[in-house]
């Protein structure tokens, strides 16, 4: 009876050089592109071999699913974050901005982020990776406002969905200005940010 | 005496050629990125020799310059139409919202200016383009909120500043929030733009 191949069984050993690659990809991504970073140049990055990685990952799709399934669950666990916290949720999700504009203006993470957007438009795999993603985050979203402790208990379903949409485009559009204006002044946004913010987490007047 | 080589002098015609250029290339830009999209396939495109597309353009950096300038120039006739627009400001920029969504969800608008901002993060020049656009962008939108008219005279600049980040930031935004969720609902989103916008337009209470 043949043996079997000699595998690294070690859990922890496993995550460690599942997380080099995808450090080693996202940086090749940022520099090359999707698109023009190949699997060698990934693992040249990650400072293992080809074959290594294959153990991890069966190609490029694979590891950027991994990169947005990480970013899913970080999203996850600050919504789990707002969810746990006690007290009024509208003064909650107002004190939580301090974090979002610090994760939104990342110029590491939002390089990334612009290039698995733009990879998006050409390649459907991506797209419907983002977009089965971003359906989770509206939806959690949309329980968090309607909730037992929401401030948007009482309006009607189609109202919500364009103020959750809006909240996304205003925080994620913190990126785009990142990248535009290099020198953004955070404390002046999170001023401007506050009450606009505010306007969208309460009934209309 | 040798002979200058002959060149097309009518403007109309060279205009119509640089237009033809252009369209192709953002066409290529947006299919195969920035990096992956070559002279040879633009001019294939553009159903034009590459010689001929030399005539306008000395290289794909000028072509990118150009297509950014007219982004530019396309964004100014839309504040000069602000300004030349009689009435209350507050109420002309917020009618002007409708226009405003659907320019920023046009998807192959969008997935070429994705394009250009990933291609910044690795290309100095675009970088340098784009953010001297969004100077003249912000000094503008700051002219109109402060001049004669303008319903923010009284505020600190700093609050101004952080102000027009985060109305450029949520308009901007849409882009993503259309590539994120291709069934954004307009009609919604305007209903929730329309008084958050207006907290960013009137001193804060």
């Amino acid at each position: 009876m043949k043996q079997k191949t000699k595998r690294h069984t070690d859990p922890a050993l496993a995550q460690a050089r599942r997380e080099q690659v995808l450090a080693a990809a996202a940086d090749c991504f940022r520099r090359k592109g999707y698109h023009g970073a190949g699997m060698a140049e990934i693992s040249k990055t990650a400072g293992m071999s080809a074959g290594h990685i294959y153990n991890y990952f069966t190609n490029k799709e694979a590891i950027i699913e991994s990169i947005i399934e990480r970013d899913m669950e970080e999203m996850f666990s600050i919504f789990q974050e707002f969810e746990d916290m006690p007290g009024d949720l509208v003064t909650i999700l107002l004190d939580g901005l301090d974090h979002a504009v610090e994760r939104h203006t990342d110029i590491d993470q939002g390089a990334l982020n612009l290039e698995m957007l733009a990879e998006a438009a050409r390649n459907n795999k991506v797209a419907s990776l983002l977009h089965a993603t971003d359906v989770l985050a509206r939806e959690r979203m949309r329980q968090l406002l309607v909730g037992e402790r929401g401030p948007l208990k009482d309006i009607a379903d189609d109202e919500l969905t364009g103020r959750i949409d809006v909240m996304f485009a205003m925080i994620g559009g913190l990126l785009l200005r990142k990248m535009l204006n290099p020198d953004l002044d955070q404390q002046a946004v999170l001023k401007a940010l506050r009450p606009t913010m505010k306007t969208l987490l309460l009934p209309f007047a």
